[in-house]
């Protein structure tokens, strides 16, 4: 299987430096990866190292806690894309999933549709829900006009599951869904294509 | 030692819920805390909560990576002063530290100062920072016009330490310091308070 064209290539490390960022989108060009996946204060740089190389930049909103106010997240795509930016992947407001305040989810998430225009993946961060709680945040963001549904940030308890990815498959209608999250090698990339993922989030080389 | 005007009370996990917020404004307004610390879209209800306690309300910015855009981070830290906040808690661009740039590391901090025109605590991050770049990260706070110098997020590898507490000193001029991260009992925050710290952030009830 060419995994190649599934890879989000990402480093949002917190002490990534502008030549860590340079490094990342050589390999992700040499690799032809679907992405790269960073911070938004190195958008424009990925932006004009990766011109005309068939990759695309992606950019996180509201991360990895998704807890801004969702006017700041709107405005951190709006930004990221007139940076650059093709994809955003913005992190659902977790706390009101957990409370059951689905309708706020699902503004937060519209808001940021309507701000940046582009594909707007949302990270539902299944570590921290139950099974139920999966089902219900893919389906808020069905109906907030999301493109794709994603699992995790990589920066909490753990990362993507199978079992997740099925949950999300089975909520999810026609969007897509990124799997991400210690996704450390091709095989256990291949076993997220096979239960549905559409999309691998990956900091290794795969 | 009365530590309880010392404390930010925080809670900034990512699942926390608007009653889990409800429940942090009680106990601090309860001990006589100097703040609540929240992540953005709980300002505005921490605020209307804490209304007259003498309580105020820290929200942070570009948290816990710092690596967000400087226009985001200053439209983060003027959203959140709009809905009622009394300080800022940011991060400091970690990567730009760690890469010599610290002229981009002081304008992006001197941009949310000007946006926030309130108390702002800058975080260094001391757990991914040598003992070299806790200095420079320091003295790039004071001259870009921070007013405390906070030593972690409680988001990384590890938390305050006496060590990096002694560093900022000997570097922050008139800035005020909060040690934070890890800091889970009222012997640890003294210790703290004895070492140079004029704040203390504390999930625990101290």
């Amino acid at each position: 299987m060419n995994i190649a064209k599934y890879i989000d290539f990402t480093d949002l490390k917190p002490d990534a430096t502008g030549a860590d960022i340079v490094e990342l989108c050589d390999v992700a060009r040499e690799r032809g990866y679907a992405n790269v996946c960073v911070n938004g204060r190195f958008v424009a740089q990925c932006k004009r190292q990766l011109q005309g190389s068939g990759v695309g930049v992606a950019c996180v909103v509201g991360f990895p806690l998704g807890a801004a106010a969702t006017q700041v997240k709107a405005f951190e795509a709006e930004t990221a894309v007139r940076d650059g930016a093709d994809e955003i992947d913005m992190v659902i407001a977790i706390g009101a999933i957990k409370e059951g305040d689905l309708e706020y989810a699902e503004r937060d998430i519209a808001a940021v549709k309507k701000a940046c225009g582009v594909t707007l993946k949302v990270i539902i961060e299944e570590c921290l829900l139950t099974d139920d709680e999966i089902a219900a945040a893919t389906r808020v963001c069905v109906r907030a006009g999301a493109d794709i549904v994603k699992t995790s940030t990589g920066f909490s308890k753990s990362g993507a599951t199978l079992h997740a990815v099925d949950i999300i498959r089975r909520n999810c209608g026609n969007c897509g869904i990124k799997a991400a999250g210690g996704i450390r090698d091709a095989a256990t990339a291949e076993a997220f294509i096979s239960a549905g993922a559409t999309r691998i989030g990956a900091s290794a080389r795969l």
